[in-house]
């Protein structure tokens, strides 16, 4: 058996000599649409599993399983013969966002393609490169020293971006194989500028549908109007009462278990580089916008919010129609700052929407997604160990960071496993992800592989 | 040559006899899709205009044009043999609106159907039945008597639905050959419950688009959210303040210029037969909504109105996707009560879209359609003749009306031409106009052909 420091030698040449390899394969899985949310792509989402279960075993991990769930499936597989070494759950996620609006792509979003140092594609960053860097991370060790340095059992989500509904159910359905020292998270990345990053806390998410329904058909705006509610408008009215115009949420509630941040932790924010009017140019906004009181950071970091993700009422064709839409639809999100809980926000969003005096129209409110925010310590050695291999592999000192996002997963395996949870990606925050011409940075994608195969044996002589 | 009677008795029995072929001929104009506002059928259009042209040539009318504007072309013909009798000219349109949402048509919209006792399809009722029976109306007296009992110029439209941008021009350009006593506009219809009626006012219509744009694209709520204006939450805001919960206009200046109606009136707004529950039902709502202080009659015959009758942002599709979208939209439609100036009010409804404060995003409003609100006398004799027709073709006593809709056009004439103008039409207000399942009753279709051959002869003589 070599030493570690020749064993990591060995693990980078392979992956040096295998890149081109690496980014056909990477290709290959970003060809299959795994699009979870849409009913149409059940069969690509399938696909998708089998793909990886594929590459399972022909690395040589085990238990390779494309496990049912009451949706999508769980790719399973595990390598545990490193006696005496810990034992890691890995997560990472395959099914990716919807397309739309697919307008806006310059090139199809399944057809990848590498370009001025990044590939684009729907899912490279979010969050197909991140779980195929994993495989690869595993590979060079078992084809250069034919073992992994500690315990590994590979959990790899079909439904990360319809919330992780049936994810919890099979986290409690195989406890009995999950047994683990700490589980690895690979779904986030780092910080503005692309200077490496360990996230320390994410948000919740609480998302509904609002259905306003009014005359059985579309009305003719000169025959009725003035005789009728317009549901278009009773949807505004609604929609309007639940933020006020300086971003501040008016919910009776809303904000009771939010954090107000302490003096340490406002110091931490403002240690992070961040020029606002940069980052609003980069995003092609006027000026950045939120909630009064708070920076951007600590906005995004640590307070909730409440956006309308979608509307659609009517006529929205060439011209003018003069109709009164028959119904009205909004989605809303609200992202949950640490320490909130989803159902209680549903339930109090729910009322202020129920409270609005809205005549003449039926008003309908569906729970489309729940998931909890998380915190980590900073301070926790295994948080630490894998501080110091992104260090080494990407020269810089890494940032702690509060993300903005959720991983409904995270809250399940806090919940289920209760073992310490290391949130370690490589994403570039301009990256995309959720929009159109999502990209990755390939230097990401191969240090990511490089940090991990790293950090496994770090964690293993620790 | 026969006398009055004699003729009307023969153009009744041609009529009769030809109904048949008449529906057949209706339905071919009917299966051609002449969806004005929407550019993709331009050639369909054409086609329409077209075979009105080659109907009238058929039938020995003179001078038949199909006639250039800056859009769809205004099909003209005349037939002015009847020395020393009075000359009306005649209106109607024959594009007619979009059919989205197509999936509520039980039948495809230009696959026209009979089923009890109604014809259904796009563009049945508003306006191609009306102008149909225009052409039969005329035919029925050349076939029978060889002439017309007065001299007629038809003027079809082809932009009705678009709000006649380019009528009002061409009518400029063509003053010379559209010498006229009286102006006769067939696009307006009967009274509820199918109460032959004539239409004794006209709302007008200020329409536009509110375009509100925001980061470059669609970003993720989750990483944004609390960063950026949402575009959406920022649309919602701004068309919140334009109209009270109550139904109010809350626009500075909005109703200055509205008619309060007199004691008189109301009275003439209290006898139309109204049951305020029953409309309810019957379009599906739970009650009838607007603005406070007047009936739904009252409002929709002499009150303006803000109806939202489009808008769209972000994600519509199935489960939840979690954006903040790059840009929000609303189509805005003011109806126009008579006294009311749609430059004014688009500039008062522009000021109040301004005058919210919506940071970081940038807010744009184009005009769509500007129509002129309308108030004709039922006591002029042309509106008495034509009264005495209806009651002697449907058997009861016509209601005068205030519609709640707009016709471009007959603000035109009323401009331009300055002459009498009779909105003399047949549909039932049940019929579905602008929305799916159009429909019109058939013994309106063939009632409506007896009475304008009967007003033709009756106008001669008076």
């Amino acid at each position: 058996m070599s030493t570690s420091s020749e064993a990591i030698e060995a693990v980078d040449a392979f992956l040096e000599r295998t890149a081109t390899e690496r980014l056909e394969e990477f290709k290959a899985f970003l060809r299959i649409p795994t699009i979870g949310v849409l009913s149409e792509h059940d069969g690509d989402v399938r696909e998708g599993a089998e793909w990886i279960a594929a590459r399972m075993r022909e690395m040589g991990l085990e238990h390779v399983e494309v496990s049912a769930t009451a949706g999508h499936p769980v790719v399973y597989a595990d390598w545990l013969h490193a006696e005496g070494a810990p034992t890691v759950v890995v997560y990472a996620h395959y099914d990716v966002q919807p397309v739309d609006p697919l307008e806006l792509w310059v090139r199809p979003p399944f057809e990848p393609r590498v370009e001025g140092g990044r590939i684009y594609g729907r899912g490279v960053a979010d969050d197909k490169g991140q779980l195929h860097l994993h495989l690869w991370a595993a590979r060079a060790w078992l084809e250069t020293q034919g073992r992994l340095p500690l315990n590994i059992r590979y959990v790899f989500e079909g439904e990360e971006e319809a919330g992780s509904p049936h994810f919890e159910a099979w986290l409690e359905a195989n406890t009995a194989r999950l047994g683990a020292d700490i589980v690895v998270v690979t779904d986030t990345g780092f910080y503005e500028g692309n200077q490496p990053a360990l996230t320390v806390a994410l948000r919740g998410n609480m998302y509904l549908q609002l259905d306003v329904t009014g005359p059985r058909q579309d009305l003719h705006s000169g025959g009725f109007g003035g005789m009728v509610q317009n549901p278009a408008n009773a949807l505004v009215r609604i929609l309007s009462t639940l933020r006020d115009g300086e971003g501040r949420v008016t919910i009776p509630g809303f904000y009771d278990e939010a954090p107000t941040l302490s003096d340490a932790e406002r110091e931490e924010f403002a240690r992070l580089p961040f020029d606002e009017a940069d980052f609003a140019a980069r995003i092609g906004v006027p000026e950045l916008f939120g909630e009064p009181g708070y920076s951007p950071l600590e906005r995004k970091g640590m307070r909730p919010t409440l956006d309308i993700c979608g509307i659609w009422a009517g006529f929205s064709g060439e011209g003018s129609k003069t109709i009164i839409p028959a119904h009205a639809h909004a989605k809303v999100s609200c992202r949950l700052a640490p320490g909130m809980d989803p159902h209680k926000t549903f339930e109090r969003v729910r009322a202020a929407i129920m409270a609005v005096d809205v005549p003449g129209v039926r008003v309908d409110i569906t729970q489309l997604d729940d998931m909890w925010p998380f915190v980590v310590s900073p301070h926790h050695p295994a948080a630490q160990t894998a501080v110091a291999c992104l260090r080494e592999v990407f020269g810089a000192e890494p940032y702690f960071v509060y993300e903005g996002g959720s991983i409904g997963a995270v809250a399940s395996f806090d919940r289920v496993l209760r073992r310490p949870i290391v949130l370690l990606g490589f994403t570039n925050p301009d990256d995309q992800a959720h929009s159109p011409n999502e990209s990755l940075v390939l230097s990401n994608y191969e240090g990511g592989a490089r940090t991990v195969a790293r950090y496994w044996e770090a964690l293993a002589r620790s």
